[in-house]
């Protein structure tokens, strides 16, 4: 079986297999049925789940389940970011309680940022943008690994007690090689995505990245042999990094990503400089052969941004002809990425006044 | 360099050679200097320490120190236990701040024993032998490790930040083959040990049996990385099992130990029975060459029960000329730890009415 590292991923270039390998089950059904799902989830970025028929008949039945999401507080916040939160806002207002911790002890611990560090990124940079995306205050429990949600003593054993429930091989054959505080870091993740049972949430969902699949896997078996539900999860692949469908967006790279607090300069300077296009070397070449959309990247985020089903579908028809140019296909995607950014600036400034609202309740 | 596990320690042939290969320092100039200091000191069963010169110099000029110690609340207290609560007790009374930790997350981790059930042993067996013994309620700190004392938050965090000082080949170069829960439970010990200096305490002495010298190791190497002053620690030789000089006494084991709630004919036919003599096998050949006092357990016991010095030596002489019989040497140590417990029975009754102002405070 493949091992995925969590905290170095790079990429992966071939999902399915992967799904396969890792038991994971397909999206799709859930993706067609859902309503008014964010477009990471119309658009396939969610490609898998396990359990999630659990969350569905939750919101069929209108019952109670938890949504669970944590903040990795370091750098910036990117495009990049966008796929999970959009889900739990999108889940919340379905009628899920949203769990929403800051990671700040996996940031210490694995990043050496302090924990006043984390604090104000967490904030200024995460919340904020959440905000902006539409997270709302009600049924929200948002806290802080160091500081520990309400059940703050059962939360803070959990971790220690799931650590009797697990052995090195097993740790080993999951995350490859681990160090003491990649498997505290590992433990404490499992507390946070079991927590809401110790609430009386029976049904949660954990929205996540590929990358973090081996803690999905990690706290699914911890779960099972401690008597709790098993969590359910979802997976979606991770938005490419500006140089080529099998990168990395980075936030140690700038050149790697579109933050959300890029000018419209920055980000159409970016485009035109970075974004890896599937186009041909030269006009007559592309007018006769045509482009390849499914490698470039400023098609890739266009998926994200474009509403509009058959507008996209005629962006992905004329490139793939030749119809439509490289350079206007950027020129595309720049206007609509800079169109969303202009939005969200400005929501992004009235949620800097809610944002205390969130923390000190 | 040899490893003891801590958790499944045996016996210890070489303290002295352990000693050297541990870079233990000796106890003896402590024993002497140390005023009215309990037996295990005086007898030398103590014979280890590190770092206890900053002990002693605040003893001497009366500042501030801590003084700390973990119960494992599994099976019953016996005489086994006593050597380092004598201690503990006899640093209160010289001004320190005892800090008394209930290893209840150590004792489900490793001995899968309840919350529940661990608070009722720790009460109703340790803490009111403890009272009996002679320990008091001022400038005490109680608290369950899954409680957590005052800075429940910090305690819980410091565990988990220590993970990142150390690596698994650290680890196991301490401690031999380790599981993750074991890793847990060591580092759960390190917070135990470090926390009063959270709390602005920074000379601390932790008493322990010689097979804790693995935590005390790990823990000096992390305080050290982590900008802490390294704690203090001193090594007592464990009291051997009633089988002989080289086993152990055994909670789970009856025949090996004298519990402080053993009666007298227990405790009477229990010597007589099962204390491994130093005698001759005849009563001729013992008259003639003499018995072997040192390793002959109810001489062993007798040590900590005899405070006067001179009677002890007669006995010793005694016995090793072959003027005293095992039997009267058995006799002698029934004797002594029977009126011992006969007294230390009535202090525990009285004991129990005390108790819950220990816990509730």
């Amino acid at each position: 079986m493949p091992v995925i590292d969590p905290w170095e991923f790079k990429e992966v270039k071939d999902y399915k297999e992967l799904m396969e390998e890792f038991g994971i089950d397909d999206f799709s059904q859930y993706a067609k049925k859902l309503k008014g799902a964010p477009l990471e989830i119309k658009r396939k970025l969610v490609i898998g789940h396990k359990d999630f028929s659990k969350v569905y008949d939750c919101i069929g039945k209108k019952q109670e389940f938890a949504v669970l999401t944590g903040l990795m507080p370091s750098g910036v916040f990117h495009l990049g970011h966008m796929a999970v939160i959009n889900q739990v806002i999108y889940y919340q207002k379905l009628g899920a309680k949203v769990y929403l911790l800051v990671a700040d002890l996996e940031a210490q611990l694995t990043r050496g940022i302090s924990q006043e560090e984390a604090k104000r990124i967490a904030i200024e940079e995460y919340l904020t943008n959440y905000i902006a995306l539409g997270l709302k205050n009600k049924s929200l429990v948002f806290y802080f690994q160091t500081k520990g949600p309400k059940k703050v003593q059962e939360y803070m054993n959990l971790s220690k007690l799931a650590s009797a429930k697990t052995t090195f091989n097993e740790v080993k054959t999951i995350y490859g090689e681990i160090t003491p505080q990649k498997l505290i870091s590992a433990l404490t993740q499992t507390a946070d995505i079991l927590y809401p049972q110790l609430e009386g949430i029976k049904t949660t969902l954990t929205p996540v990245g590929f990358d973090q699949h081996p803690h999905a896997s990690f706290t699914r078996d911890i779960a099972f042999r401690m008597g709790f539900s098993l969590p359910s999860f979802t997976f979606n692949k991770l938005l490419p990094g500006l140089q080529g469908i099998n990168t990395k967006m980075s936030s140690s790279k700038p050149e790697s990503y579109i933050a959300l607090t890029d000018s419209e300069k920055t980000v159409s300077n970016k485009i035109k400089k970075y974004a890896f296009s599937g186009g041909k070397s030269t006009l007559e070449e592309h007018r006769k052969k045509g482009g390849n959309p499914d490698i470039d990247i400023s098609y890739q985020y266009l998926k994200f941004f474009e509403e509009d089903d058959k507008k996209l579908e005629k962006i992905y028809n004329d490139y793939k002809s030749g119809k439509l140019l490289s350079g206007e296909l950027k020129e595309i995607a720049i206007e609509k990425i800079n169109k969303f950014l202009k939005e969200h600036q400005k929501k992004r400034e009235k949620a800097k006044k809610l944002v205390s609202k969130f923390v000190l309740k």
